[in-house]
């Protein structure tokens, strides 16, 4: 039997490509409203797994995310890139000169806001929830003036017309999602591996730097740090941490056992294959 | 002749009450719509400062802001942390059990989840752009099921009725504003003073610990530390750094001095009386 997995958006989003990467084409992937709803089909084990994007190379953390890892009970098991190329979608028959509305997401709209600015001068952006959620919208409206931008599988899926492929002005735009499991999984030894850890520092002069020193020792890599407030505590901190390393590995056990003196608290997320 | 500051938003928006806080009640306040145009306003001198917010305590960083202080070349010169208390607003006569949709900043009504679901239970969650700007969109429909989400000043600026104050989940809710201004302004050594820069990392391992312990070697406190994408270099960060200490002193001039070592690129973003 395949496995069920959660993502957040409509049939044809980038996180339902990037589920169908991961866990190969014959996967049931499930679409939800809302990250939230992600997580809860996982902890709930109506899901196998569910995937969520935390990172996307021009627009930075998806800061929610980090927030519902520490919430939830989960386990990361694994990561994956995607390279994310947007493609201006239409109705079928419908012309760049007719275009005077653009839908798409914000972040998707702001990635290609060179070409809008140029190439469709006429048109105004109009924000929405979602990439493919926008070619959905428009599919069903039959708009003959507007377009949406999202993913090529969008436009398939909704049976439209692409106008123009690669329209992000920097090609340089990948997102990274992360697996979420209720059952933690550990790579071998001799996997690339990274893990996550998420920690909240003793009140102490310099403890963000004896935090970080503690890896530097160790030779062990940062690979991203994230900064995200502490609620309740203003102007406090807690950590989200990435490293290269294996939790089986001795010297990232001790780490470990060692950041216990500077920290409060901490939280190991997961260990999982390092996708390049 | 008074300052012409910068906000975004309406009138009765947070931003314009910190605005009010900082510069005196006197001080001419300048809607604008949005975080650009406020910067832009103040780097073509159309403004004297901006005032923008750069973090809650609850919600975290507004990374925005981040991105457009390294983009626009203007000076932090001060800051202002406000309480943010927030009131449930009506047209007059609406009575709670009328209320069938609240709308407000996405930030704003998460921040007060729980007040909407034990006491308005029957009301949808509308989000919406601005706190101010939902007031004003209810005076303006007149609308009599619906409330609004907003600061009590908004409700004195549009002649509307606040039912309930003080409705946020959490009463530690902060936010911090920075003050931007095109001339640079130091503060006197005596000052209890802060420092913003941003910088990118050479690729050497531990860069980011290396980074960290030229403050720690100086006992130079960090106060926090954000990381951003570098546009164009997938998986690489920007570090926006604050920490204590004035520019004129000479442990931070050669902490700056030492940083350039491990750095490619350095800026620096203001230096300002530090706000309790």
């Amino acid at each position: 039997m395949s496995h069920r997995v959660a993502f957040q958006g409509v049939a044809g989003a980038y996180s339902e490509k990037a589920a169908l990467n991961f866990f190969g084409r014959s996967t049931l992937t499930i679409p939800h409203k809302s990250f939230m709803e992600v997580f809860s089909a996982v902890g709930r084990g109506k899901c196998n797994f569910g995937i969520v994007p935390i990172e996307n190379s021009l627009a930075g953390s998806i800061h929610e995310n980090y927030d519902l890892c520490l919430k939830n009970k989960l386990w990361i098991t694994g990561e994956i890139k995607l390279r994310v190329s947007h493609s201006l979608i239409v109705n079928r028959g419908v012309k760049l000169a007719q275009i005077r509305q653009v839908y798409s997401h914000p972040q998707a709209l702001s990635q290609c806001a060179g070409f809008i600015r140029t190439k469709l001068k006429k048109a105004q952006p109009m924000p929405y929830f979602d990439t493919a959620g926008s070619v959905e919208l428009l599919r069903t409206s039959g708009a003959r003036n507007a377009a949406a931008i999202a993913g090529k599988d969008a436009a398939q899926k909704n049976k439209m017309t692409v106008l123009k492929s690669g329209i992000e002005d920097n090609p340089e735009n990948f997102t990274r999602f992360i697996i979420l499991s209720r059952k933690r999984v550990q790579p071998t030894p001799k996997q690339k591996s990274k893990s996550s850890i998420v920690f909240a520092l003793k009140n102490v002069p310099g403890a963000l730097h004896k935090a970080l020193s503690i890896f530097a020792l160790r030779d062990i890599d940062l690979v991203k740090i994230e900064s995200r407030p502490l609620a309740g505590s203003p102007w406090k901190y807690l950590f989200y941490l990435d490293f290269a390393g294996n939790l089986k590995e001795d010297r990232c056990l001790r780490a470990l056992d060692h950041l216990g003196e500077v920290t409060t608290f901490i939280r190991v997320l997961g260990c999982y294959p390092w996708a390049d």
